[in-house]
């Protein structure tokens, strides 16, 4: 038999801590026109405004900081093609220590720039899940970095539920949470967080329709992994982790799926009414509103919306 | 001899008593990077986030709100292709009174569709000046309709000061301001009421080098009308009016240019690291401190983001 730690309120108390000085604390905006389209009343909380540009963050420092000194000396490294490499990278950066973050060949320009940018090294591999994992076994080995995963950890799960631990303090009468759910990170440390805090609130998670594992997971009660995601939201094509998973049937109470044809509508309803730079991922949440108006009228909503990084020039309009 | 009626400190602050319920008090953004990018410390007084998606908000609530409840019941005119005419047309549909809008038939569908969407009439005319005045002269005889001219008038460029009012609440350290011009409503209202305040304040005018009417006009001290613009800086193609010249000579430090391409890479910097929709006439006063940083250089900066109105189809990348 195996055990996995999985994280508790006070670990999230713990991260708020520790990492209030190396993120932000993110303001929840909200537009009458995007409302009046919910046809409720919705506030966005703003993780694109993160630093780095997504939630990650929270979740990277929080296990960055948490580290001791030895250990950090020898550096973090993971494999990422998306938002959380730029995140432990500028982690890193804060600490002082290196980042080895190991990206597939086709990985988008605008995320390894992101990465370097923020100092991190970028170790290129071939573009599938074996390739990464044995690349980043191969870093780990000759650096003896300290290996952050993305999100089936405790840590950056504790990281990601500040989210949470915020909209609370920001919106206090909350009745009703729309949340991404990719690996399952943010989703997982939002629901510990705001259920534990206040256990009426209904916590909804949004998937992309072409990437429903946690929808299916969720059905049956066990993991079904993600295979072949077909979807544009990019954030959200991994499958729901061992940790994630746990905290998910403990704490969520809805999962519902949502078309990119929602996602892309939001994103740009997002964009033009409200004018924030939103990524297909974050604008999930949104369109989960949209799409299932039953799950949140009459409830005051706030929709987390994850990150804001998308390569400008290949908008999906 | 004829006299026009400037406005002094007194009548911007009527207007922020008048507006402040019909307006929003806009955020004022910052970010590491794009003050890293500048070589000074920038924030960014966040007028795409105003009602209507641009500050012209403000000085059409202050002109309406301000009108005789009989003048009001005959409703408003105005000609304009941009922001003006819904700004105006939101104004309108506040008080409950109807909204004239002549619009070129080359208006771009998003700009009548914003007039719309708050109720405003529009009223298709020839795309050239003299058909918009002709029409909108036989709108204001057949209707009775009061004109609310997009910026020549006292009761709108007060009303474009309380972004300056603003400014100096929200940054009372302030040292210098980027402010764009066109017509000079917004740089005629917030420089009377910043530098009426804060004498101290450089206060910096930024045109575009293809509409550069105000850096000749300030340069010769007279008005030089604007003929053939061309710049992507739609919202800056008009003459400096009459009493902006006025305000500009007496309030105003420098007026300096920007290349469009210099507006661009501004307007692209501020989507991608600041994550804000911003349209190339907001991104000006940015490229401006950009461009001219020994304007700027050891000073605490504010550059006015004018407004994010603009076609999600058709970026400038």
């Amino acid at each position: 038999m195996t055990t996995v730690e999985i994280p508790t309120i006070d670990d999230v108390r713990a991260a708020a801590n520790r990492i209030s000085d190396a993120v932000h604390f993110t303001p929840v905006l909200s537009s009458q026109r995007l409302s009046d389209a919910a046809g409720t009343e919705v506030m966005f909380k703003s993780e694109h405004l993160q630093k780095a540009g997504a939630f990650k963050a929270r979740g990277a420092c929080n296990a960055v900081l948490g580290l001791d000194d030895e250990t950090a000396a020898r550096g973090v490294a993971t494999h990422s093609s998306g938002n959380h490499g730029a995140a432990l990278a500028m982690a890193a950066s804060n600490r002082g220590i290196t980042a080895h973050i190991v990206m597939p060949s086709n990985a988008p320009t605008v995320k390894r720039d992101a990465v370097q940018s923020y100092g991190g090294l970028v170790i290129e591999c071939e573009p599938n899940l074996e390739a990464r994992e044995t690349t980043l076994a191969r870093v780990v080995a000759q650096t003896g970095a300290h290996i952050v995963p993305p999100y089936d950890d405790a840590r950056v799960i504790a990281g990601q539920g500040t989210v949470g631990m915020e909209i609370l303090e920001q919106v206090p009468d909350v009745e009703a949470l729309a949340i991404p759910v990719g690996g399952g990170g943010l989703l997982g440390g939002v629901a510990l967080a705001v259920k534990t805090l206040k256990p009426s609130v209904t916590v909804v998670a949004v998937e992309p329709a072409g990437a429903d594992d946690a929808f299916r997971s969720f059905g049956l009660g066990r993991i079904i992994p993600q295979t072949s995601p077909n979807t544009i939201a990019d954030g959200l094509l991994t499958s729901l982790g061992e940790r994630n998973f746990a905290l998910m049937q403990q704490f969520v109470d809805t999962v519902v799926t949502v078309s990119d044809e929602a996602i892309v509508a939001a994103m740009r309803l997002q964009w033009s009414r409200m004018k924030q730079v939103i990524e297909p991922s974050g604008a999930v949440s949104y369109a989960g509103i949209l799409e299932h108006p039953e799950q949140f009228r009459g409830r005051k909503t706030v929709a987390v919306v994850s990150g804001g990084n998308l390569d400008l020039n290949k908008l999906p309009w």
